[in-house]
């Protein structure tokens, strides 16, 4: 597994852009609306990472309900997997539970899958097939 | 800038290496005391980057005041960076608000700083000098 990137729920990706791209200097890579999530993501590469800025396109959004409950601030990890039936296979044998609504599409059409932070520590993961 | 790691709040490090190491398969690199930041660490790396779990040592502890307030969960990312000192000029320039006692040591002795949520649309970033 490799770290594809940190998702960071914010009201504005307009607003939050002069802090990641004009204030830290991160290049933005791609800026698009992901329909099948309802969310608008910004892309930003940190080495072989990338920082995701997600702002919700609808009030239907879990961004909006993370954001109502929590305010901005991390709201997932995403690793990337070569095979993601077998990882998610493996991950519940060893008692892992994966969001049962989560098999989906995410950003640029890849495969996507969430495990329940009930069994990673209060930690939403995400898993995208390479 | 590189990912270094993702540090997450647990009540038990012992308790989420079922999660983490266990169950999801990732090794740990090690497990030490940060006397310093009054937390005992322990590191996963996940392809160039590191899952970093952290427990209180201490109930005046950050880690003890996070848990109390947001639970378990994702409390802090952290950049590895060349030249700390400059880095932390160029973003107080930019107008990031560095923590004020956040200059410090961290795991392996490395000097650390913390840039603040308010600046960050809410993510507690931490910056670790090569």
């Amino acid at each position: 597994m490799k770290l594809d990137h940190i998702g960071i729920a914010v009201h504005s990706i307009e607003k939050a852009l002069r802090s990641y791209q004009v204030a830290m200097g991160l290049e933005m890579e791609a800026a698009v609306n992901v329909e099948e999530q309802k969310v608008k993501v910004a892309m930003l590469p940190v080495g072989e990472s990338r920082i995701e800025l997600l702002e919700a396109t609808d009030p239907t959004s879990p961004i909006c309900r993370f954001l109502a409950k929590r305010g901005e601030g991390v709201h997932h990890i995403c690793f990337k997997v070569q095979d993601l039936d077998r990882k998610l296979a493996a991950f519940r044998k060893a008692g892992i539970q994966i969001l049962p609504d989560a098999d989906g599409t995410g950003y640029q059409g890849r495969r996507i899958a969430f495990l329940h932070p009930r069994s990673t520590h209060g930690v939403l993961i995400e898993l995208v097939e390479e």
